[in-house]
């Protein structure tokens, strides 16, 4: 591995790491109220077990980004990282469409369904929705980048 | 490669284009019909953007899947297949979880955000696209294992 491409993969699992870090308390702050028919009804994310499951697997790659980022560079761990690198990758693309799926619900609704869409009600809680998805999304394509490109230096270059 | 190893990816490949094949096949022959309050609503997948993400993504990694079955295994074939490989293991991560959060809305509902369950209403539906579901997170387990062998062989084993 070279100096420059050491630098750009510890950037790469820096922003990734920030990524998730802002994903999990832009989510884990978001909560608001509305009052519906005199009903009060309470939106936060721990409603939704698509959204817990995001936290959860934000908050686990987040911890892996951290400890990757003072590994040493030695062979036994570079290539074991690599494996790791595309557990944590499905993973956040598992959770980062779990979550969208049901933000887009709560955005539109699905009249099909007969399911209203709630953002209306609770835009703070959506908002804080949207970029919590857009900072998991972030961190989700910069694990994709670091695993082709490690992929990319393992395997013979001249083939790609 | 070896021979076992050969027809160990194979078999893998086989295994995950029927379970791909299945999910579309039983996802798209979903539908159902109820009566609620003298309204006739129709279930069927193309309702939801995710089943519709979800069959979409399925069948591609089935038209991969038939590709990679009759490829050469040629060096420069076998390196570009597991970048693909990766493509396609997130890819179908990303469905299935996305369809998954669906399918738990409309089987359990989601008091908080007043959607209810629907699959009381629409059982054939659901129990259809349950099957699909299951077909579809078999043929992501086996790209998961799949991917994990080619790189088990692409890298070092004696570090693994």
């Amino acid at each position: 591995m070279t100096k420059y491409s050491k630098i750009f993969t510890f950037l790469l699992r820096l922003l990734a790491l920030a990524g998730t870090v802002a994903a999990v308390v832009v989510m884990i702050t978001s909560h608001d109220s509305a009052k519906v028919l005199n009903l009060t009804f309470t939106a936060k994310y721990s409603n939704t077990p698509a959204f817990k499951y995001f936290v959860i697997v934000e908050a686990i790659a987040g911890a892996y980004s951290l400890m990757t980022l003072f590994l040493s560079s030695k062979n036994l761990f570079r290539r074991l990282v690599i494996i790791l690198d595309v557990v944590v990758t499905v993973l956040l693309s598992s959770c980062i469409s779990a979550a969208l799926a049901i933000a887009d619900v709560g955005k539109k609704g699905n009249n099909h369904a007969g399911w209203l869409p709630v953002c209306g009600q609770v835009r703070k809680f959506c908002d804080h929705v949207t970029g919590s998805l857009a900072a998991g999304f972030v961190a989700a394509v910069l694990y994709f980048l670091l695993l082709l490109y490690s992929l990319y230096n393992v395997l013979d270059p001249l083939l790609l």
